[in-house]
C-alpha cells in the first residue's frame, strides 16, 4: 500500500506543499483537504479584484483541482478537517457538500491551515456592510457591493498593508475613503518616516486618515450607516475590517502541536513540529527572523509559499531546510510603492539593539531623463558591528522592487560599508550612476 | 604652503576624486585639468541627446565648473595635460583658450583621463556623416544632422550596448536603422540566448541587423551616402561607431606609469599606480573582477565614479579601498531592459570554469495583475562549489533593475541554493508570488 500524505488548507502553503512532495516522491498518495470551496488563489490579489483591476475572483486562481488531479494529487474542497488523531493516525473530516464525515489515513501531514481575520467584539461588526478580505468570497461580496452603487462612502480599519491597499482599491471604485488606525501611525510594521510619507500620499488623493483612533461602534438599522471612531460619527455604507489576522492552530493544538511564543506553530528549519510526521507551512506558522533569530510570526504568502515546499519535501522523505524570514514586503499605495525588509527602528529599539540609521531622498532615474520620481532609501544597522539590519523605501512604485538587493545584503550578513561597494545596474532610464542605495549607504560610510 | 592634488581629466572619475578630497581633507589645493569643454556630464545620458529625450547638451551636465569652485576647487578646461614630470612633481598643461603652456606643481596626483571610442582604420570612416559618440558635443552633432531632415537612413557600426541604446535613439528620430556587428550576435558581453531576444525585438522595430559582418567602406562625396558592409552597399546618411573605447594611458605610461594585462592603467586596491602617489580612477583603469579576482577592463560610469571617490581619498592622506567589480550593467531597448552581472557563459568557458544555467521566462507581475510582461532570468552557478557566478535578464524595461538582488548575491558569494531562499518583496503589481529569480534559483536547486 502507498504512504499516504495529508495536507491540511488548500491555498498557498498547502498546494505548495502538495505539488513539491508529488515533484519528491511520486510514491505517496497525496490528498489535499481545503475547507473553502477554493484552492490555489491569490489571496494578496484580493484588494485588485475589489479595486477592479481584476475581472472576476476566479481571474485569482492559481491552479484548479481538475489540475492537481493530473499531477495526481486528490483535492477534497468545502472539506473541513475537524480532528487530527495522531494515535490511529487518522484525520477526520466533515466533507459539507455530501454533508457527511469521513476519516482518512495518514503516514505524514502538512498542517496548513492559514489564518483567519481578526474580528474585534466591536458593537455593530456583524451588521451588512461590515467586510473581512480574507477569500475569493469577500473580495466578491465586496465588490458586488461597490457596484450596487449603494456605497458613497467607506471605512477602512486598520492601516496595514492591506487596509493601504483598500483605500487605492476603493478609491479606484470612487468611493470616499476614511481610514482608521489605532496605532499613531499607518503601516505599523514600517518606521513613521516612511509612513507617513505614504499617509500624506494617501491623504492627497482625498483619503481622510485617522490615527490614534479606534472604532468604537458600527451603526445602522439594517445595514451600515454610520461608522463611530475617535468620538464622531462617520457616514459609510461599507466598512473593510484590515486589523490583522490570527493563526489558525486550534486544529493542530488539539492533536498535541506545540505554538511558540507568537502563538502560531512552532517548527524546526524542516518545517516539522513537535509531533514526528506532522509539518507545517504558511499562514497558521511562525518562523525564524533572520536578523534576530527569533520566532516571528510575519504572514506572507512567499514565506507561505517557501515553508510549503520544505514541508512537502521532508514529509514524504526528503531533505529540505527553511532558514527563515526578513519580513520583506511591499505594496503600491497609488502611484507610490512602499517597500521594507529586515528590522525597522522600532524592532531594533524593541531588542535593545544598537543601531544607526542612514537615509536619504534622491531620484529613481539620471536627473535629465524624463519621468523621474523621488525616492527615498533608509538603512539601518548596528553601531558596533555596522551589519546591516534593514532598510525601507518609498518612491514612485516602479522602483521600489529595488528593496530586494537590500534583502540579499541582510540576508548575506553585510556591513553597510560592503553594501556601498555593491556593483549595482546602472544606465539613464533606471538609476541615477550612484543608485539611492548606494547613496544612502555612503552616508553611513562617511 | 598648502599640498596640491592635481586631478587629469574632469569627467566621471576625476570629478569624483577631486570632490571627495576636498570633503577628505580641506587643507589640500585641489585643481582639474580637462582637455575638453566640459567638465563632470553624464556621457551614458548622451543616447538620449541624439533620440531626444534631452533636450540639450548643457541638460547632460551634473556640475559647473564655477560649481567646483565653490567648493574650493579649481577647475580649467581646454586645457590639456601633455606632460607628467615625476622628479620634478610638476604637470605640463596646455591652456587651448590661451594658447599658452604653464606648469603646475603638485603633491599627488590622479590620473582620470578616460577612454576614446575606437575608430578603426576603414576606407571613408574620415567622412563628413561618420560620427562616434563620446562627448556632448558628439552628442549634439548628431543631433543637429538628424534635426537637419537630411537623413533618412542610418548605420549603427557595433551591437554593444552603446550601438543598441543608439538604434533606439535613431528610431525615435524616425530614420531607418541598420547595425552592423562583427560578431556572430549583438550585446557581445552577454550570452548569445539572451542577446538574441534583444536582436529580435530591435527587429521587430524595423531595425536591420547585420551579424557577423563588418563595415569594409564608408562612401560618398561630400558627405556618406553608402557604408559597404558584408558585400552589399547600405544607403546611409549618417553612421555612428560604436565598437568600443580604448583606455587613454599614453601620457600615464610616459611618465612612468605600469599598464596591466587589460591595456588599462594598473592600480593596488588603494588606486594607486606603481608610481607613488600616482592614482588613477575611470575609463584609463582597469579593475579586479570579484568572481575571477582577475583584472579586467569593463569601463562604466558606476565604477568611474566609485574608482574616484576612493582615488581622491587616498591621494590627499585618507583611507578607502576599491575591491572591484562585477561589470553589472543594464540598458533600455525600446520597451525592453536587458541587464548582466559577474560571468556570461563566455567568460565562464574561456576560463574553464565549470558552470551549470539555470534559466526560465516568466511574468514580471502575478499572472493576474494588469500590464505584466515576459521575463528571462538566467543563473551561472559554479557546477561544484555551486557559488551563483552571474546572472543575465531580459525583460520590460521597468523589470530589469532586479539584477541588483544578483549581484549583491554574487558579490556576497552566495550558492545558489542559498540564493533561492532570498525573501524578495512581492505583492501582485510587482512579482507574481515567486519572483522569476527564484524560479530560477528553485530551477537549480531541482
Amino acid at each position: 500500500m502507498p504512504k499516504r500524505l495529508v495536507v491540511i488548507g488548500g491555498v498557498a502553503g498547502g498546494t505548495s506543499a502538495a505539488a513539491k512532495a508529488k515533484r519528491t516522491n511520486r510514491e505517496w498518495e497525496i490528498r489535499i483537504f481545503e475547507k473553502g470551496p477554493y484552492v490555489s488563489y491569490g489571496g494578496c490579489g484580493l484588494p485588485y479584484l475589489v479595486g477592479g483591476e481584476i475581472a472576476k475572483k476566479e481571474d485569482l486562481i492559481v491552479r484548479w483541482p481538475h489540475q492537481f488531479e493530473e499531477q495526481g494529487i486528490g483535492v477534497s474542497v468545502n472539506s473541513e478537517v475537524k480532528e487530527i488523531d495522531t494515535s490511529k493516525g487518522e484525520v477526520e473530516v466533515f466533507h459539507a457538500e455530501e454533508g457527511v464525515t469521513r476519516r482518512y489515513g495518514y503516514d505524514a501531514l502538512v498542517v496548513a491551515t492559514g489564518a483567519r481575520p481578526f474580528v474585534p467584539p466591536i458593537p455593530g461588526v456583524d451588521l451588512e456592510g461590515v467586510y473581512v478580505l480574507r477569500t475569493p468570497l469577500d473580495g466578491e461580496a465586496i465588490r458586488m457591493a461597490l457596484e450596487s452603487g449603494k456605497v458613497k462612502k467607506a471605512v477602512v480599519v486598520g492601516g496595514g498593508f492591506i487596509g493601504v491597499e483598500m483605500c487605492e482599491a476603493l478609491l479606484n471604485q470612487g468611493v470616499g475613503v476614511t481610514m482608521v488606525e489605532l496605532m499613531e501611525q499607518i503601516l505599523p510594521p514600517m518606521d513613521p518616516d516612511i509612513a507617513n510619507l505614504v499617509q500624506e500620499r494617501l491623504e492627497k488623493a482625498g483619503v481622510e486618515v485617522m490615527t490614534g483612533c479606534g472604532v468604537e461602534a458600527f451603526e445602522g438599522r439594517e445595514s451600515l450607516e454610520r461608522v463611530v471612531a475617535g468620538g464622531s460619527a462617520i457616514d459609510a455604507q461599507l466598512a473593510v475590517l484590515a486589523i490583522g489576522v490570527r493563526p489558525n492552530v486550534e486544529l493542530a493544538k488539539a492533536a498535541g502541536v506545540s505554538t511558540g511564543p507568537t502563538g502560531a506553530i512552532a517548527a524546526n528549519e524542516r518545517m516539522e513540529t513537535n509531533v514526528p510526521g506532522i509539518f507545517t507551512a504558511g499562514d497558521c506558522a511562525e518562523a525564524l527572523h533572520l536578523v534576530t533569530g527569533e520566532p516571528v510570526y510575519i504572514p506572507l504568502g512567499t514565506t507561505a509559499n517557501k515553508m510549503g515546499r520544505v514541508a512537502g519535501t521532508n514529509a514524504v522523505g526528503g531533505d529540505a531546510t527553511f532558514k527563515g524570514v526578513l519580513g520583506t514586503s511591499i505594496i503600491k499605495a497609488l502611484d507610490l510603492g512602499v517597500a521594507m525588509t529586515g528590522l525597522s527602528e522600532k524592532d531594533a529599539q524593541k531588542r535593545g539593539i544598537p543601531y544607526q540609521v542612514a537615509r536619504i531622498k534622491g531620484r529613481d532615474r539620471a536627473h535629465y531623463y524624463p519621468g523621474s520620481h523621488p525616492i527615498t532609501v533608509k538603512l539601518l544597522y548596528h553601531s558596533e558591528s555596522r551589519r546591516l539590519l534593514g532598510g525601507q523605501i518609498v518612491s514612485h512604485w516602479t522602483a521600489a522592487k529595488r528593496i530586494d538587493a537590500i534583502a540579499t545584503a541582510v540576508y548575506a550578513e553585510m556591513t553597510v560599508d560592503d553594501f556601498a561597494r555593491q556593483d549595482f545596474a546602472y544606465s539613464p532610464p533606471f538609476s541615477p550612476v550612484w543608485d539611492p542605495m548606494l547613496t544612502a549607504a555612503n552616508r553611513a560610510v562617511k
